[in-house]
């Protein structure tokens, strides 16, 4: 199943972009009007968030109807607004007897060095990655799914030498068939501190340029060096959305993000740091009737996750004075 | 200490509000302009929160610039938008090298049920609030700290038979003075599914009205009754800020939060259930320099959030066709 086709793979989802090319930021929303089951498993140390405690399996909304990702660093939460103001104008979201209210948990990225830093998501902007996302659900978007795009429109990974030796990345999707018509997919943004590397042969795709030419290895370099590093201040992150049609309970969608975090590890080197907000949130709609063992569905979702990252290195265009993987 | 006298108890913090007294929602913003170590405990089971992943102990962003409290149900999140703003104006936030990003958490309440439901809290009155915290840290806010303002313009306590048998309550502040300098203060909206009552007395403050006349005692019910009660979903939650010039850990920062839940304990009955979103978030200037036990800045909380939630009850006046506990 290719990521083109990815759109239509996954009844009850709808996943959009917006973005502004020029100052570099954007944001993705994955939408599921109808609600669907929620988890997040929170990893790097810089998140930037937003009702990601609802989510907690003891706590009483079962369901989101929207998931965010955004540049911006922690202005872009702003997006969410526009999001929710889609939803609630087609009377999607929580019935509390009063208004419907959206469940529109979120997380942002920091792609402020690139492109400008004084323009980033807002609440329009969340609006129009919903209207994208329609459009590309009835087969009229013209945006493309992955690549320089949404969240990842400012994204890049390999920052040991600062924002200007790294590679441009973007949004990377994947999508996997398994076994009696499970479906899991996987929306990356990702803007990592440290490098992508190809999951099976290790080699580095995209990350620190090192000034003399090639590749910079970033864990070599760290583990082998003086330890004096110019490690950026919370300026990284990756942010995805694994999305299925399996039936999950709050605690297993949990679980299932927290597999999927194996993705970053199989692909990005190193991941999880002091300086990433690394943060993947499962969805699931609930479509598919018959139990699926939730280890699975998480194993699929790493290996949808490792497929992204990879799709995000491949796919983004050069963009603020960066390169790309793909030149 | 009386609570008029806060807004100059604690160098380094700013207490405002901004409110739609038709809409019956507004947010309350506490400025902490040049940071402040932040801590927060989420308790029930329906929050609504932003930023709240950050605050861990283990994360990166060891300061935030403002927290926030907000009617309006998730919806109510939107209001971060202007406070940010109003610091990103003023050359107030994290600094990233492109960009000081404010770090902004927040968590919101429902108030849907009072006054009008499509109106709520937004950026402009996120911005407001911020003004109205500058111009009462300059004494000329004629906005009143305590009462129907802010988070509290549409809070309520005592929904055991439904919204409208409920009591208005509002925000409550109380400041405390501790030994060697140490202040520890609370600004707490209450809107709890429970009832007030005196920690001292035990006797309901404010409750849910008995059609009958007189107050119905709320857990009493719940422990003696059929248990069909008519609970509504998700619509109560008490949000509030301990603020202290005292020198914490965000780990610190934390504990004191925890403890300080203790406060609402103590007040409301019952609390933390499935059908609130309690969260109390600390933070801390760090003026004070001389080192003081945790649990002694932890205890003074506890009775800052008891008397912040009685004030909260015992402030507010009537509105939206519901009394409040002074008539």
């Amino acid at each position: 199943m290719s990521a083109d086709e990815c759109p239509a793979c996954i009844p009850g989802f709808e996943i959009g972009h917006a973005h502004d090319l020029e100052a570099l930021t954007g944001c993705t929303v994955v939408l599921a009007p109808e609600g669907a089951v929620c988890g997040v498993d929170v990893r790097g140390s810089a998140p930037g968030t937003r009702e990601t405690d609802l989510l907690d399996p003891s706590n009483l909304v079962e369901k989101v109807h929207a998931v965010l990702l955004a540049g911006g660093s922690a202005f872009g939460l702003d997006a969410a607004a526009g999001v929710s103001r889609w939803l609630e104008e087609r009377g999607y979201g929580f019935e509390t007897g009063f208004a419907k209210v959206p469940i529109v948990p979120g997380a942002v990225l920091y792609d402020l060095a690139l492109g400008r830093p004084d323009r980033r998501p807002d609440a329009a902007m969340g609006y129009a990655a919903c209207e994208d996302a329609r459009h590309r659900s009835e087969g009229r978007s013209d945006v493309p799914l992955e690549g320089n795009v949404g969240a990842g429109a400012g994204a890049s990974v390999g920052k040991l030498l600062g924002p200007f030796q790294a590679t441009k990345t973007g949004v990377g999707a994947t999508f996997l068939a398994g076994a009696g018509g499970l479906v899991v997919g996987a929306a990356v943004a990702v803007n990592a501190f440290g490098d992508v590397r190809d999951p099976v042969t290790g080699e580095i795709v995209a990350g620190t340029r090192n000034p003399t030419g090639g590749w910079l290895d970033t864990t070599a370099a760290l583990t082998g060096g003086s330890g004096e590093t110019p490690f950026g201040l919370g300026r990284n992150t990756t942010i995805g959305v694994v999305v299925t049609n399996a039936t999950l309970s709050k605690a297993q969608a949990r679980k299932v993000a927290q597999m999927a975090h194996d993705g970053l590890a199989l692909t990005i080197s190193p991941v999880h740091t002091m300086f990433d907000g690394d943060a993947i949130f499962t969805m699931g709609s609930g479509r598919l009737n018959t139990p699926v063992e939730v280890s699975v569905i998480g194993t699929l979702a790493v290996r949808a996750v490792a497929g992204a990252v990879v799709r995000a290195a491949t796919t983004a265009g050069p963009a603020g004075g960066l390169p790309a993987a793909a030149g």
